[in-house]
């Protein structure tokens, strides 16, 4: 049997420990190829260049594997992956993006890069998985995800994934005690609440630091806060479908202007 | 009866054509402030600001309006409106974006910018739209939106919006004849194939440009392109629960490994 294409990002950049470790599980089951930004893009959302232009230059940095650094955003990457490096060749099997430092649970996958890698590779039509683990440390200890990661990756390589579905898996930090298990949910209703610090530059120039505290407001158990805080692995499926169908109807009779 | 407070912003910029129509559109209805890019930040999608520091100014560009200028994305000039600009104040009764130089339909919708100001507005809990003219020109005639903008914008202060939902408002381009009405859709089902325009800079080195062409899949009648097509108004309800709903129960029946 041919061993699959696999499609590696992140929005971390190319020289983050979590892209490393999502490499070296991938090398283990099938063939690798990474395009990563070149430096780091998190909270990029789904951002593309536009008006600006792109470099895109071979890496050596993971040993056997083809790999580029782009200076683009995640989503960028997987489209130069898509339609530059790989044009010509094969298909990927499957995408994958992470492992991100730091959690994608929630609202946050709207301005997740990593995640918007992944539905760069669903909207293509290619099963996608994005990983982010809930530890924002640069050192962050990996490594009692990569069992999971195997095991993720390789049953949506089996199984496929429903048309326009994108996964958002995030993994609670390294504990003591063992992962409880794997759970299939929902996003949870939070958000974020900012705080701006506002401070002096040199020249007594105004500036700003965006802060923020989470704030859950969802009491249920199917959510994917939930899962993180009694230490499951949460799974979203994910759509870039962002119409709200319910309220199609709820309009249609409410509107006097139609 | 007090007039609404509507908080206006865009993705092409404070100084662009589309913002100054929507401005002077919503001054006809209510007290306006605004908080828009101080540059163009087309593409954008829902990234934030995080890692790199922010301005914010106050800017004369509109008569009779309070104004500011952000050095951030959409989702950030709004976030700044909330929790600085307007902090200790009352609450916007309604978020609008735009009026964008450009299409946002299908897919689209998760570049642009211009509906990330409008969902951050509605993760807030407040009624939000986005504008977009699908006519890319900077001189583009807006002159046929306006009527419909103060129509749409009073419909939604009257009703509200269902919770969680901003509404996606795109025009045709102006054409001879009258716009035929107001569509209430959903989102087509087309994407982008990109092509990179590979080219060298002076140096020798090689760079790119992202183009593409738009690609539409979709045969129903029910949908945005199909609307703008046809010389409607499209208005389709945005969700940022992007939780696939219907694939949960496939997961949990198909997989192995829960």
């Amino acid at each position: 049997m041919k061993k699959p294409l696999i499609l590696v990002s992140n929005d971390d950049g190319i020289t983050s420990k979590g892209i490393r470790t999502l490499v070296n599980v991938m090398k283990t089951i099938g063939d690798v190829v990474v395009v990563a930004p070149d430096g780091p893009q998190s909270g990029m959302g789904h951002a593309i260049t536009v008006g600006e232009t792109l470099r895109l230059e071979q890496s050596t940095i993971f040993e056997g594997v083809r790999s580029w650094e782009c200076s683009g955003t995640p989503a960028d990457c997987v489209k130069m992956a898509r339609h530059y490096v790989l044009r010509g060749e094969r298909e990927p099997d499957i995408v994958v993006s992470g492992i991100n430092h730091g959690s994608n649970t929630s609202i946050s996958v709207l301005y997740s890069g990593t995640m918007s890698a992944a539905i760069e590779g669903a909207i293509e039509g290619t099963p996608a998985i994005g990983f982010s683990l809930c530890d924002y440390g640069h050192d962050a200890d990996f490594s009692h995800t990569e069992e999971y990661i195997r095991k993720i990756t390789l049953q949506v390589l089996e199984k496929g994934l429903p048309k326009g579905v994108a996964l958002n898996v995030n993994f609670p930090p390294k504990r003591n005690e063992n992962i409880k298990g794997i759970r299939v949910c929902r996003q949870a209703n939070a958000k974020w609440v900012e705080e701006f610090d506002e401070r002096r530059d040199p020249n007594g120039r105004r500036y700003f630091w965006m802060a923020g505290n989470f704030v859950n407001f969802d009491k249920g158990e199917d959510n994917d806060e939930w899962a993180i805080a009694n230490n499951y692995i949460s799974v979203v499926p994910c759509q870039f479908d962002l119409t709200a169908h319910a309220a199609i109807s709820v309009l249609n009779e409410d509107w006097s202007i139609l």
